[in-house]
């Protein structure tokens, strides 16, 4: 029933689910001619083994199996969050409109009329399979599978919430007659666009969802390819309302980037069905998007102060390093550490030591201001780099900085009287001079070392002050 | 010249360079028309300025400007690593196959002949936004726009490596001609599949490029949205070559995701200018994918032991106590921390303690196995999560990483004998038996809380060994 794990990567597994077995034959055959690769299930029994067996990439299934429904057969996905974006798409008989209107209530992707036209079918395959495509590559990029979205994920259940949707029409009067139907319907806010005037529905705010009605005309589907090439409405759900039931116009819209198509005309309930069903998904997909970037955004921080933190500052003294390579101005490296730090954890106890840390953080982000950067790279450890600077300036700066924390003593929640508190700074600065000797500045971590060895100077020579290394180690 | 910042962003802001204003004029109408938010230069002078002011989504320029080419416009973009990535387009007299030929050779994107055909014109526009708005995506998630892809990008003037590309032809005589004609002038690898038996390309090692004949039927075209939907060749170059002249044609294609055309019949020189330039985009993406993936997966990492961070340790203990009140199944919090690390760094220096560290993270995740994560969550101190596990099990586990420690001395390269190195160890599980007697377990803060006062309690009682909390803080 399987092919070689190799072969089904690649290829793209389709499970299909169907107890009568020529219905899944008719559709092996089908598929296998498209080069997809086919695994076949009867009923609902087994299928969650079968799901973690097979890993298939979108699943068809009979409406009706001899144990369940479709509906269960989507049931058994959502169960497991390693599964549950694969797409579902129910077979349901040809002209049964509520068997159709059924299955998209049920909350599955699509619902296709048996027997299927070729081109539909395999349009509407691809068009899932490029869904799902994206949603694995934001999966893989997490960088770390097993703790996945399963945050994210777990907002399935709850229902669509008022969305903003767009009508775009041929005539204004067909948008207002739609925009008329719906809202009797539904809580989302409609808007009304004409295709000849897509300018206004572009310099507005853009909305979750467009509802484009598609003639024999390439227009409306070339306005389907213009929407999904533009940064702003890439990810903005389309769906197409086809004015006659077009199997290859519906797979041309599909191919060009419609998320869902209605076939046979404007039909209210079918249509907010789908806006419904895609603007769950548009919405699970930019949980999984917004979680990454802000996964990421978290990955430069230290949580405690909101400075950046180690990782960002090798990076980004790397960064400025090579800049001043490129354009011959100095750069400095500080290295700063609290004085007597463990006796204020000793005294004031962890929640005292971490109000000096932040309030440090804070006074020593306003010293440098543009200038640089400070992170956070241990305990009471900082890196400071300063790009574009000379060894006089940067003096001047880090003094700043020592002043800045000793001047004002801290207030701390555990502490009766407000509490003096020192820094000691280590610097050095490739600058240029350096560069005018045609002294190439010493590796990154050499000059870092030598930050280090200033800042030892700084402590044995009483604390509470900077030290500069003149040459690098 | 500019409309309002909104506007810009949303619409796709391009940039149309010529000497002549008649012809900036043409395409600003027909560029308007579709709208798009377009600028306008005349020639090279201050290009520098304008990008930054305009930044725009892509540039149509004149192959001859007053003073200079479209190949100086592409020198101008390369060297602002900002700009980089800005499609340009070149715009060659109608019929000039030399002129075609040399923007190509230039590395422009593509080259359009004047006057334009508006469904060729605007899909090539779509199709280079599309791509542009693929790279500003990886770019936003980088998550520190200072920082960006400067790395990556600056492998831009690197000659394209050795690819391998297919060639697929509807039939294989074709593909023989063209492989024989391609292999005189190219060093990468070209290999031979027909459109009716597409499953043996797709079953192979995916290549770098494939080079699809499209006739004028819609199998061709197919192909196109096919292999653009499937996760493994998604990314892959697609050149759709074109029998004869045809806009309309081209424009479908491009639409359905080829990433260029060669519109008038089978040219290998155009053909390989193509592939280069392709291939050298798709290198620079690539780059950026992985490096995007690359960084998310650093910063899950202790870089000194290889161990999971801080970061990624609370993430994995949310989800195991996720998953345990789902399960009502166990899990176990211990906090983990070297005895006397401090003297040990003393004697052998940081180097000594890192090896010391690196040691104790290798034969902590040799004692934890599969039974759970170590993470290393401060200098000398580790977390470590096991889920479904009882009290019990989780204490022999502790006794294991303490034994595994103390039992064999580590060696080091600073020390003249090997020395002893112990660990303590503090605990707490939520087991079953606070689960059966209807106790929520106590909140994760609470818990590690609990767990570093037992390790409290293993360093009073003489270090060594494992202390277990029997009810959460």
């Amino acid at each position: 029933m399987q092919s070689t794990v190799t072969d089904m990567s690649v290829q793209g597994t389709i499970l299909v689910l169907d107890g009568t077995s020529t219905n899944r034959i008719m559709l092996k055959v089908q598929l296998t001619a498209a080069w997809y690769h086919v695994a076949q299930g009867e009923n609902l029994r087994g299928l969650d083994g079968l799901l973690k067996r097979v890993r298939p990439d979108l699943i068809l299934t009979a409406q009706s199996l001899p144990d369940g429904t479709a509906a269960d057969v989507k049931k058994v996905v959502m169960a497991d969050p390693d599964l549950a974006d694969i797409p579902i798409v129910a077979i349901a008989p040809q002209n049964d409109k509520s068997a159709r209107l059924r299955a998209l209530s049920d909350g599955l992707d699509d619902v296709l009329a048996h027997p299927f036209k070729d081109t539909l079918l395999l349009a509407r395959v691809r068009s899932l399979l490029r869904a799902r495509a994206d949603t694995q590559e934001l999966q893989d990029n997490s960088g770390s599978p097993c703790l996945g979205f399963a945050e994210a994920t777990s907002a399935f259940a709850t229902p669509p919430k008022a969305a903003r949707a767009a009508l775009l029409t041929q005539s204004a009067k067909t948008g207002a007659l739609w925009q008329k139907a719906l809202s009797e319907h539904t809580h989302h806010s409609l808007s009304i666009h004409t295709i000849s005037n897509l300018h206004r529905l572009l310099s507005g705010p853009i909305p979750d969802a467009i509802i484009v009605e598609i003639d024999g005309e390439s227009s409306g589907l070339s306005i389907l390819a213009d929407l999904k090439s533009r940064g702003a409405t890439r990810h903005t759900v389309l769906i197409g309302i086809l004015r006659k039931d077009d199997a290859s116009l519906a797979a041309e819209a599909l191919d060009r980037g419609a998320d869902a198509i209605c076939m046979a005309g404007f039909c209210p309930r079918e249509t907010l069905l789908r806006l419904d069903n895609q603007l769950a998904r548009k919405s699970r997909i930019d949980q999984m998007r917004d979680s990454l970037r802000r996964g990421i955004a978290e990955s430069w921080v230290d949580p405690l102060t909101g400075l950046h933190n180690r990782r960002y500052a090798m990076r980004a003294l790397k960064q400025i390093a090579r800049q001043s390579a490129q354009t011959g101005l100095g750069f400095t490296v500080m290295v700063a550490d609290l004085d007597h730090f463990k006796s204020i954890n000793d005294k004031f106890g962890h929640a005292g030591g971490d109000q000096v840390l932040i309030e440090t953080a804070e006074r020593m982000r306003n010293s440098i201001g543009s200038d640089g950067f400070v992170a956070r790279i241990g305990g009471e450890e900082f890196l400071i780099g300063l790009p574009e600077t000379t060894g006089p300036r940067a003096l001047g700066i880090a003094r700043t900085v020592c002043d800045d924390i000793c001047q004002c003593p801290f207030d701390l929640s555990e502490a009766a009287e407000p509490i003096a508190v020192t820094i000691s700074i280590g610097l050095i600065t490739a600058d240029d001079n350096t560069f005018r000797q045609g002294i190439p500045p010493a590796p990154l971590d050499n000059m870092i070392k030598s930050a280090d060895t200033a800042l030892y100077a700084a402590k044995k020579a009483g604390r509470n002050q900077v030290m500069v290394q003149d040459h690098a180690a």
